[in-house]
């Protein structure tokens, strides 16, 4: 089973507005909600791929019961630590083309509402073969804990995916995730380099790693992706960029790497996910089909299997 | 005592963040909720004035319960009937000089839900002198409500402000509202005409008003405000605009409005506000004050009795 933690788990919602312009008023013509938040869109990806997948993080509110509520009623299993704090609230407008977002930056959670949910994450880590950490930390909690939820994932023998950017990543990495997945602007704001072509990417991802056993995958929009591991450095792509929303698309190929990582702890010795090296060529062309597929879906934490289906044999994979 | 009738309420969200840029995302560095809609900004300000004033409408849903919560916190009476809808939400970003809104359409209302409210009126308007209804309508509420509500007020002897758009105020007029208050927008849009200077503003008032009993008072942003009464036209100003936020001054000068019209009930022969023409010149003093305190505070729905108190001395009344 996959475990997904959402620190800052958001009501998502979207508004249909004709086209956006700044210093105006817009009317809404229609409000759709969502659970949203990186980590949940993973948790979605992998419900609708039928993997195995169990929700926690933290939540609160009026927003964070429709938080629950919107994920029961799409199935998912959820268990989440209550807090004082409202979860946040996510608004997007768009005209179908252009979408303007605003993200507001979540409750405020307490030292005690923290320790209180590394025990419940304990209890959840029992039940895990792979974890996946995924989005932004809300306000109280410290850059350190995501490195603090590594290790203790690492002694339970669980495999790690990590999804987050700026300080959080820079304390994360020294805990040694399994695999951490920055996209172009992430990558290029942690190693202060500017990441424009492949090889660009390539160069900065293998210093993200500066030698350490953490592969990262760095999802680069149109140009596919660029993995750097222990056992060797890769470009994956689709011969041509697809047309869709690109929102999401990174939390999809977290999904498929969890996934992938799944599989491999299966096969292992039975020790948890971070037994044996990933087969990394076969885990990219996953990941760039259920990418794909994603950019093909209409809102973000969405694919359709048989969209993966039908893209995986177009995925190049190219040692570097 | 003055009853607000809001029948599309909101919570109105105000997001602080840096430019907003049109197609681009913005961190929100702190949201603000308030209670909003224009009958209940006219609420806000009647009862910052010491007016009594007593806030009914349509609510539901967890919007609903936190708009409630809100008044209540700020000492606001109100009897709202409660509908299965949610209540909708306003979003305003705003960098402190340029604001860019989103404004959600409502609930849906059913027909049941729209009796059930209008014998709930019937119960309040036996309480009131004066009746202000404001804002736009929910969906599923027909052009012709307000009518239908300005009928049973008149029936009652009840004084109605009236602050609406479009259809449902053409469709208004002809109940007989003792005052109509539209922007200059709103006075173009209902005349059919063009609306530019002062005198074009007086000229699509007295087509507005067409030589019945009710007066209209169109507000003109920095040229201050026309009437068109059966008694006479004026133009009355400051002698120069002050800055500010001009969001919320035309429901105070709708505040005002009630509060001069029920200032005039209760000198008449106790019959309610419809007894007695008011004092123009006066009553366009008060509104020019409140608005123009409206803009010097900070968010829709408040004035400084202070700053109104300095501001009479100066407004400039003219006889057209």
């Amino acid at each position: 089973m996959i475990l997904t933690v959402t620190l800052n788990p958001a009501l998502d919602t979207t508004y249909a507005v004709d086209t956006v312009i700044a210093g105006s008023t817009h009317r809404v013509r229609s409000v759709e909600v969502r659970a949203g938040g990186k980590g949940l869109n993973v948790t979605r990806v992998l419900a609708a791929m039928g993997v195995p997948v169990l929700a926690t993080g933290l939540i609160g509110g009026d927003n964070g019961d429709r938080i629950e509520a919107l994920l029961a009623a799409d199935g998912i299993a959820a268990s989440f630590q209550p807090i004082a704090g409202e979860s946040r609230r996510t608004v997007v407008a768009t005209d179908g083309a252009e979408a303007t977002g605003f993200w507001e930056p979540g409750p405020r959670v307490s030292a005690t509402e923290w320790n209180t949910f590394v025990g419940h994450y304990r209890w959840c880590l029992n039940r895990a073969s792979i974890v996946v950490l995924a989005g932004s930390l809300p306000p109280g909690i410290a850059d350190r804990s995501y490195a603090e939820l590594i290790s203790l994932a690492r002694e339970a023998g669980t495999g790690v995916v990590l999804d987050t950017e700026g300080p959080a990543l820079r304390r994360a990495l020294f805990a040694g995730p399994t695999v951490v997945k920055p996209n172009r602007a992430e990558l290029s704001a942690a190693t202060a380099r500017s990441v424009t072509g492949v090889a660009d990417a390539v160069g900065a991802a293998r210093s993200l790693r500066d030698g350490s056993a953490t592969a990262v995958v760095a999802t680069l929009g149109a140009d596919g992706m660029v993995a750097s591991t222990a056992n060797g450095h890769w470009h994956a792509h689709l011969p041509a960029p697809l047309p869709g929303n690109p929102t999401g698309a990174g939390d999809a190929c977290s999904a498929a790497l969890a996934a992938g990582l799944l599989r491999g702890s299966s096969g292992s010795s039975g020790s948890g996910g971070s037994g044996g090296e990933p087969k990394w060529p076969e885990l990219l062309v996953e990941a760039v089909a259920w990418s794909a597929a994603a950019v093909a879906a209409p809102a973000a934490g969405m694919v359709d299997p048989d969209r993966i289906q039908e893209l995986r044999p177009a995925v190049a994979v190219e040692e570097i």
